[in-house]
């Protein structure tokens, strides 16, 4: 799906990503895409925050005219449809290891072990290896 | 004034970041406080994105409540208030980087010359120069 441009409020890049990704549902769905194994509608439903299946629904729809999602005809499973990060989505990992950090060190909870340690030690290590982890797979041919 | 706790949808700290900070403005708050010098109400009001009077008003309250942002009478203007980042404000500073970056590179817009570059070639050091610029300053007694 060719990624929808819209009119911006403005020329800063920071408002961009805003525009895409700043609400408070859009980062978590990219989260258990990323992090959680999410593939299938029912995976994002079953997450801890409770998504509304309409919010759900809207969201994926927007992060695919956006290019971070796309999707295809689950090949276990005709009737169902699976969901992948592109690479522009995989690209957001810094933003959410970021806001995990801030997260852990001045709200509360805790991210599931090794990760910020991981990110703070090599950056660059860790994003190759969420690069092949999320990109280097079989996609359906169907 | 003492952050608020409020019940949270989950523990994980990205949600809490997103709870709190997970917005379309609230971040560009930030941004105006960070790196464009924005100290009065008017000054936010003044930015591209043109937000709404009773958004911001909202957007700053809440701010505070959660600790990212302080208030004082202005000492050069007694009926006015200037707002500033608070250390956990600053270190919000990686998130805007990171999102800086993705919206330069997937969406539009330039950032302003050099921030981005700075932020890669050297994070720590470009952390400790807006830490110093931001928090090293006379704050009023009054």
């Amino acid at each position: 799906m060719i990624a929808k441009r819209q009119k911006r409020r403005s020329t800063c890049p920071i408002n961009a990503s805003l525009e895409v990704v700043g609400d408070r549902w859009s980062l978590l769905i990219v989260r258990d895409l990323m992090f959680a194994g999410a593939r299938a509608y029912k995976d994002f439903l079953s997450s801890e925050e409770g998504i509304a299946t309409n919010i759900l629904a809207s969201r994926l729809v927007k992060l695919q005219e956006s290019g971070i999602v796309t999707s295809e005809r689950d090949p276990q499973d005709g009737r169902g449809v699976i969901y992948r990060l592109t690479a522009k989505g995989v690209e957001l990992a810094p933003v959410l290891l970021e806001l995990s950090r801030w997260g852990t060190r001045f709200e509360e909870g805790e991210p599931p072990g090794g990760i910020l340690q991981a990110w703070e030690t090599n950056p660059q290590a860790f994003l190759a290896e969420i690069r092949k982890q999320l990109l280097d797979v079989p996609r359906s041919t169907g």
